[in-house]
């Protein structure tokens, strides 16, 4: 990928205040694929302890969100048309990766899956996945 | 409902450390019902200042898991085994409000929906539909 | 609804083989809602006897479809960009109804939703619950 | 695989009318992975002459329900309690082949994906991703 795509990534990423409160942080931009990275922080879990839907939920979209802005003009930033999301073990670890992946770009809509990664002690649990539609919008 | 059952359901919902950090507010439980409210803070928006994907999923989940809640024996807990959203219209206002509806309660699988809408001046907006499968489990 | 808009649909639903493969009739059409019902034939079963989920889905997704089609320019046909079902209960009775519905409108996209019921003996039960977006496309 | 449940499923896809109502074929099966095909009869296409999403649907439904039935004790049947499919392209070719996996077994839930593929002049495009819960029932 180009410098100024890939800076352009960060910089919307950046501009999510939502991510900082997460502590999500950007570790991966290629072309297609992105990946993210976040603690289970205190304020960021359900009834029992572990990590929120809502929070394994927003790495998730994120990551395949940004998946799909790297495959669209420069001029463009990214919405979610819709997603789902399936859970398949309780958010509880280090870290949550949330691999963000493109199957299919196009100009009105790019379909896109993601998985999310529950790590504990170097040990990666998958624990979420996603499938869902972005659309391109003017910047 | 029995004042156990909602309180059960209060209780549950003020021990989801993620519901504080998003500012939610439970403000109706009734049977197979149920409504959660949160500002837009500063540190829930996306990358165009509007409320981000996460918050509305997290909102609209939660409602939906808590209308599941209300329909299961008192010593059960609930998760997300899966739910999707659709987004209509930008998170922009001055309340999300997330109403969560069981369309089928089970032993095994509640189906409940959810509807998102944001109230600005006074009018609200629907924007999130959300779909999904929630299941109990031991307290 | 104008008969021009209304006899498109009839047209559009008469071009399907498969809704007369599986025997289905087009029973309503409205600004933003359609009603399609279809038997459970010999053919269109599942392993225990019960209608096939592609039979259940097949109407669901038409008449969500035909739905979003009534409210675009008359020179589109629409397609599915993607769709999810929750399955309730079995698909047995003498009739499945699907009535699908348009909860957002749009020139890109339209949210549309559809219900399926079954009918045994005048009883109707909801069977199915879906959610899903539409897509525009030229004639 | 064992052959008595290789023979499980061949047996329960054999009692599925709508398989054959479509003209598919069980041409793969393996521990959490099934492969379906069908070509694209003149009595299962939508108003544009390709293959209806409701085809599309029910071979990638039914390759993902029989790769969780795969993982599951012999007495078991399986009904699929959700799934969600993005359509990628038309459905246009000699065949569609759906090829199912499991993602993550359970004995309450089993989470799948499946990928319907068209066939034309020996060359494969991707049509369609699904991604859902099957649960086990009694036989």
């Amino acid at each position: 990928m180009h410098k100024d795509a890939i800076a352009r990534i960060h910089s919307s990423f950046a501009a999510q205040s939502m991510m900082e409160t997460l502590g999500a942080e950007l570790f991966e931009v290629s072309s297609g694929l992105v990946r993210i990275k976040a603690p289970i922080l205190p304020g960021t879990r359900q009834q029992q302890g572990f990590g929120h839907a809502g929070l394994t939920f927003s790495l998730g979209d994120s990551a395949a969100g940004y998946a799909a802005l790297t495959m669209m003009p420069l001029d463009n930033e990214v919405v979610t048309a819709e997603i789902k999301i399936n859970l398949l073990a309780p958010a509880k670890g280090d870290w949550l990766i949330a691999t963000g992946k493109v199957v299919k770009p196009g100009k009105r809509l790019c379909v896109v899956t993601a998985e999310v990664h529950a790590v504990s002690d170097g040990t990666e649990t998958l624990i979420a996945v996603l499938q869902g539609t972005m659309v391109p919008v003017p910047r």
